[in-house]
């Protein structure tokens, strides 16, 4: 029913480059509305929004919270943990039972790949991925690709490297989808147990060297490294270990001082990164925080059925 | 100062038939807004309510909250654990402190019986009653007979089955009350040792074979049970024997294929309730929950004094 | 900005008489309000304010969102163990972070003294103190003054006692800095444990003997007696010897009867204080409670740029 051809958004994963750059336009728009003294519009009043994170989260979810209340949407969270509805049955019967309370849209974190796409089976509620295990985090794809666009502009042929933990990486994955439906040339980078195989399939470079990685890229997005993951799986480096070969520093940067550093927090300070790096000049780490909030309000109006947001309007 | 009698909903014991058919005609109104694009109405715009559960609970409490939320009420929320307030001078101390913020309406859930008369005792504020231990649980009495008259019409006469744990049921018995206000024909049924001594005293017919119930019932209210309460008490049977001789089941409805099925949620799928009989046509499980909303937003409307809700007005 | 001198509320150190008249006088217009049947004001409409405890905390937290709700404020609220933000780095990475959401105010509390003022340093939103490890609660110090200032109007020299742990006690120090700069006559008593050497450069009166505290006060503000201080430190007494030393009784009141209690909440009914003096006739306590919102509403307003409310604002 709205401008978007998607109704849900479970990913960017087979999103339209029209979509996205329709979010990402709507996302600028909201941005203003950021830094005004009252950064709240009517939009969304009297729809209810239900918070489901079935997953421990602070950032991703207070950014929706805050989306969703400057949007003027009635909002529940529902924090529950993943014991109590770690059967599909259970998980079904828990949104089924919200959304017969009449709510609008549903965002959701759960640890398991694919549970936003399950949900969209189950409900007619508008479906938000807020991240779904390994799978997909597509707010954080759309809120990184927005901020490379601010400083790089049109993504077309752009260089952009992605540091880290790709086996594991929701994020690495929605920023791949992202960025090469934009035509941007993006470099996947971590240790080799790290990086899934085949991943080329995606029409991404690969490389084990962070020296690499630098050198090409017109922007490092570092992702975080889940410290959890170390635990005796064998294929996890120690921290020390990971940072020495891929941690990027100053001393690393020199090879191309400029190029821009995007990390979607928190960030271990010397590990993947090192704090110079983090609040250095090239660093647009809190230009994304912002940048989410923007996103997820856009997501919000355009699946809830809103046109493209002109100024007049705003 | 309101349309009601009553001042507070502590339980359905002792309501007059009028306040309960204006309660549940003013539901029936607010459901209609449930259904609307915009599900907000200025009622209580500038009132605050303080949701005080001191026992868990999601579903309830996020029920409630969106009935205030719906109702333009500020919201705050006080989870404790019962440790905290174990001690009867302390909940009053607690609540005393909470009205002194000036609340105006207390929605309390205490694994105490008689909890939520006692707050009566100790503040001004209009007290509404989220379940107070085994003794009564109202607002879920008050949805599931909005939802019995909404599929059966007119109460009086009609036959209503309440099957499992009556002795702990706080549901069971605002149901009782209720329904034996309204003129229902109601029978209990469930193992000899969860069924209370003397309650026929109540007015109820008792059945200890739930094939009796359902040739019995124009609807059936399948509660939950308690998982909790099986550990070692001896009373309790185990959940296959509950199963086997209590679990209401496609089979076991073939006596009487058309009966309505309730249930207060959250299910034991396989226990009390097999998989295809509360996904089936005549369950209105889901129907009970958005009645839920709609029933809250009407005890809360009518208690802070609003008069009975006209076409107009909504 | 705004008309105070201050642009943060850290604590009461330091704040001038002026400003603190300020507050006062605003909360008192802020508290009609709080006796109205619609308690809210739209002065804080599209507002953000995100509330940061990072020590447990019921009352202050409702207090304060209470207060930011009445005043149309959208609120986020970000709860966090001690543990995960035990580091400064942390924390600052924490509040940058919530800050680059746009967020205009933060309350916050936590369990470094310091914390607070840490946090103008790394933010350019306005902070509140609600409660810096053992330094100090500045929003419980103005709730108190404005309480006593209520019941036994100008503050110069009036005679007021503080009895308890005034060495832990951020809400001792917090009364004494204001108390003092409004001309107040200031006692402290307890154990000699657990009063800081040197607290009379203050410009404070000590004695060991609540007796003579009680004699010399026109009120008396008693301190919760924190339990978890006893462990094995050797300077707390048992909680019998410290009733029997300390506590406040209406026996020992017989000395003075008509003082003012105060007590900051909650209260452990026979230690510090017993039942019939903290529900008698001399007790303002619930009192405090409600011009713990009206402080806080005026706090909030004024840092946020307001102007000294006038009554036909209100």
């Amino acid at each position: 029913m709205g401008i978007l051809k998607i109704n849900h958004l479970l990913g960017l994963e087979g999103v339209s480059q029209n979509d996205l750059i329709t979010i990402l336009d709507t996302a600028n728009s909201f941005r203003q509305i950021l830094e005004r003294p009252v950064k709240k519009v009517p939009t969304l009043r009297g729809k209810t929004i239900a918070n489901l994170f079935f997953e421990n989260s602070t950032r991703t979810r207070v950014s929706f919270e805050l989306a969703e209340k400057r949007l003027s949407a009635d909002t529940v969270n529902f924090s529950a943990s993943g014991s109590s509805v770690s059967k599909g049955e259970t998980l079904k019967d828990t949104v089924r039972n919200i959304e017969a309370m009449k709510i609008d849209m549903v965002v959701c974190r759960h640890s398991s790949p694919g549970a936003a796409k399950y949900l969209t089976e189950c409900l007619d509620s508008v479906i938000i991925n807020a991240g779904d295990g390994s799978h997909e985090h597509p707010t954080q794809g759309l809120l990184d690709i927005m901020t490379l666009r601010e400083k790089l502009g049109d993504l077309e042929g752009k260089k952009i490297a992605i540091v880290g933990d790709i086996a594991f990486g929701r994020v690495a994955l929605s920023n791949i989808y992202g960025l090469k439906t934009l035509g941007a040339d993006v470099m996947v980078c971590g240790p080799s147990t790290l990086i899934p195989r085949n991943i080329e399939e995606l029409g991404v470079k690969v490389s084990y060297r962070v020296e690499e990685a630098i050198e090409f890229a017109d922007a490092l997005n570092v992702l975080r490294i889940q410290l959890e993951r170390q635990n005796g799986t064998g294929l996890f480096p120690t921290l020390r270990e990971y940072n020495r070969f891929f941690g990027v520093s100053k001393e690393r940067l020199k090879i191309n001082p400029d190029v821009l550093i995007l990390h979607p927090g928190p960030i271990n300070r010397g590990v993947e990164l090192d704090s110079d790096v983090a609040d250095g000049n090239s660093s647009v780490i809190l230009e994304q925080v912002t940048n989410g909030v923007a996103v997820r309000m856009a997501v919000l109006y355009l699946l809830s059925g809103g046109q493209e947001v002109t100024d007049e309007q705003i």
